[in-house]
């Protein structure tokens, strides 16, 4: 389309599956270079969290896992595998709410999401064996290593995005959120500018990272169907790189829960 | 950019202020025009709430408004304009929270949102008047009248949402979000559908209009640069379309809150 402001949002064909310890700039690269594309300054590279966590060996096969009593106690309550409710408890700080085969869980990262991000679809172990995906130990990390290598061998400055889907509060449906980011503001803070009759604004701190990661899940799908990495471009902002740490929400300031 | 699934996103430029009685599909078609842009089956228009309103004459003059006793009442523990709580209120089911200056309502529509959709930024009455403007009667019921006129006007079959920006649980900053949607569906179910290894998804209904909205938003912008128009063009959908108050999650289901 013409005119100014257009953004375009592309999922890369041909992202092949991943195996840990895969490199996904180099995946990436690959996938670019097939498309006929080159990263330019400012692209905003999305990658679905399954993805780094299978590149960083994030799976557990679950005949490794020894439930704790307490795992066990809450496996009866659920109805849910008692090893996959061990690994859901070890990734967390608390159970905010349980519920026949689901568990709503403060991750330690501070995330309130389902199972602690726990996930055993679209990955299987060898010869068959059950596994279950843990999210990366340290998303903002993974993002800015990718973009530190992307960013090197393109030999121009480009921003990640790690995104995952996440159920929320008042709303049926999960929506892309960013759970890791590196190279761009994760928060705009716009409280003060001016609004069209130059009366500042109020309680205006968007939340960039997050409608980048719902914008690139539009792309990206789900299941058979899915494209784990999404380029993003024509977006530009003039505020210092935060990451998503920055976007917990302290039980204190947060009215909506 | 190339490649197949590819998303693009554009603000139309120069819209202009709106005003009561405004056509809002006119002001589209011309902008439309001025970009050199005809609507292509399947496109969505988003459209902000701030001038749905406005065209449907939802701005009330804080000098016509009587506020109850439980307005004072509230407005004095809060320290906010009585006038402006009595608007809230009379929007409203019921109260979330309240702390200084704001209160997080249970929207008549069930959204659950800061202040219930009253805002005063962005809007000026006449000789300098304090206005407060408030969300559409029926916002799904304006995106569909909106879609009726653009689609028979332009002849192809056309989607629209109307987007606001709401806070959430857990999370810092704001995100676009669908408050009405006609023409695509709200939410798109997923579950049973194979994940890479043919077992069936769970928990996977998406919130497709919310990411639309919150898609929408990277180019909308905010404040005295805000563009309360944005064309989303390459999204597909194979099931019916449905409208938002479908998205509103009942209590007995919502573990998030």
């Amino acid at each position: 389309m013409s005119g100014a402001r257009a953004l375009e949002i592309l999922a890369l064909p041909g992202i092949p599956l991943v195996q840990p310890g895969d490199d996904l700039a180099a995946l990436i690269e690959a996938a670019l270079a097939r498309a006929n594309l080159a990263l330019r300054a400012g692209d905003v590279v999305v990658v679905a969290q399954k993805i780094v966590s299978k590149a960083e060996d994030r799976a557990v096969a679950l005949d490794t896992v020894t439930p704790s009593p307490r795992a066990q106690q809450l496996a009866t309550e659920i109805g849910k595998d008692p090893r996959v409710v061990e690994l859901i408890l070890s990734e967390s700080t608390r159970v905010v709410r349980q519920r026949p085969a689901l568990l709503i869980m403060e991750h330690r990262l501070g995330f309130v999401m389902a199972n602690a991000g726990v996930d055993q679809s679209n990955i299987a172990g060898k010869d068959g064996a059950e596994v279950a995906l843990l999210l990366p130990r340290d998303p903002d990390g993974s993002a800015a290593a990718l973009r530190a290598r992307l960013s090197s061998r393109a030999g121009v400055d480009v921003a990640v995005i790690i995104n995952d889907s996440f159920g929320r509060a008042w709303r049926r449906g999960i929506i892309g959120i960013a759970i890791g980011a590196a190279g761009l503001p994760a928060l705009i803070d716009l409280r003060g500018n001016p609004d069209l009759f130059g009366r500042p604004l109020q309680v205006s701190i968007a939340g960039f990272a997050d409608e980048i990661a719902a914008a690139a899940s539009l792309v990206m799908g789900q299941g058979d169907e899915g494209q784990p990495v999404a380029l993003v471009r024509g977006l530009s902002w003039s505020v210092p790189a935060t990451n998503v740490a920055e976007m917990i929400r302290p039980a204190a300031e947060d009215l909506f829960r």
